[in-house]
């Protein structure tokens, strides 16, 4: 699959999990608390997540309604969208810009942002409980993103990575394996529990995403030493290994990665995705 | 049921409640994080909300094992706590101290009140998909939390209470409904459904809980305005109705309340708990 077949895969993908977005912030009240929190979930986002879910779904069961797969696609796009408005906060990070848009808390306000962000997260959790699937699977998925945005994941890993003090390759990755990692792992596992995979298989989905979810960061790091050109700011793979070397990783991660995949039902788009994360230029 | 009778009916709860709760934050990384997430969790909290999910558990199924209850009584207070910590923060109320403690971002930092109450809310989830009862049980339970916690509940009211603008009583009435009457009626619809309650009985306790969290929030102004003897400030029950008023109407509810437990197996407790919430002299 190249990335033209990727793209024409997904769209129609992205086009159900938009329509369900929408429909479950069409009533929102205060009336004027629509705008801001529509505001990053519509905001241009990759929906790198998603499609994770979607290729890990269809790669257990390539028969399966892809409406299956929608309400945990938008959970962790929601939990991911979140942790970018708290992230972009000015006790955190302090960005004034995401997707060459003022962030929120300051096309809005602080308050707002901290709001939008409690509220994104709340929703992903009611999104996962009101989703397809049995009981069954649907506590399992709540589970899954639970463990994977709290404070054993995500939380833990922007935690550590505000206290610092990480200065070799094996503390980074310990933080990004929490901060980004979790989340992208999770998604994988989302898609076989919203297509009733057997413990093995999720066990090879877990695999998967973390191979991926380390070359997503190690590529994000390659890229931004491509445009900073500079090896100030925060320890990066790039500046604890040079670039050669992250790239090198990163390329064996991807081929971990494929080798999880074998034995699974239609594995081309998670196939393609890996390839994707690693050769993309942005 | 006596004040001093709830007390020793609620204290061996409290105890199982901390005990789960312990160990839900004995493993944090990182290590840094486990004061600060555990401060506010362990702050002299009143555990009101807990201690109406246990008393709703037992109106239904009196012979039931407590345990049973310990995860739906922390989620929600877990959900209080979360939502004070971020209510706290300088960008919402600015509030320096709570029971008599420096709040969180005093005591820590802003980024880490901001986290902390994220982790909070997302382990609120965590434990109801891991507690007890069958995944259908569960399920409902997430449900009905989220829906409580979300856009639509808490965080919908307190958008409500910045924005301001509350000039009449039906308007103050929407906006406490939203932000502290939608997890007190979730709190006893979640004792409930812990008990595997019929859905008649969980339409009685959640008109219970609506008419108790209203006498709260008006028990709550009369206590303040006792305090302050003064009218300025933001728009209160006392200030738009005056005291007699909403001493009034809070002890209607009360009798509102305790109508809707006609017919529960052991509505004791709960009876007890509406007493005592317009009774409470703090």
């Amino acid at each position: 699959m190249s990335e033209l077949d990727l793209s024409h895969w997904l769209t129609p993908k992205l086009r159900a999990l938009d329509a369900f977005l929408e429909s479950r912030f069409e009533q929102v009240w205060p009336e004027s608390f629509r705008e801001p929190l529509r505001y990053p979930v519509f905001g241009g986002g990759k929906r790198v997540r998603p499609a994770l879910v979607f290729a890990a779904h269809e790669a257990c069961a390539p028969a399966a309604d892809v409406a299956a797969a929608v309400p945990a696609a938008a959970a962790v796009e929601l939990v991911h969208t979140y942790s970018l408005v708290h992230d972009d906060l000015p006790a955190m990070d302090d960005d004034d810009e995401r997707r060459g848009r003022p962030t929120v808390h300051v096309q809005f306000d602080e308050a707002t942002a901290i709001l939008v962000g409690d509220a994104l997260l709340t929703e992903a959790f009611g999104i996962l409980a009101d989703g397809t699937g049995t009981a069954e699977q649907r506590i399992a998925q709540v589970q899954c993103l639970a463990r994977a945005a709290g404070h054993a994941g995500m939380v833990g890993g922007q935690v550590g990575d505000i206290a610092g003090g990480v200065s070799d390759v094996d503390a980074l990755k310990r933080v990004h394996a929490a901060k980004t990692g979790a989340l992208i792992r999770s998604s994988c596992v989302l898609g076989g529990l919203a297509a009733s995979a057997d413990p093995a298989t999720l066990e090879s989905l877990d695999a998967y995403g973390t191979a991926v979810g380390l070359a997503f960061q190690l590529a994000d790091d390659v890229l931004d030493a491509d445009e900073d050109a500079g090896d100030d700011g925060p320890p990066s793979y790039v500046s604890l290994m040079g670039v050669q070397r992250t790239r090198a990783l990163a390329r064996e991660l991807v081929t971990d990665a494929l080798g999880h995949l074998d034995g699974l039902p239609q594995p081309t788009a998670l196939r393609a995705l890996a390839r994707f994360i690693v050769d993309r230029r942005s």
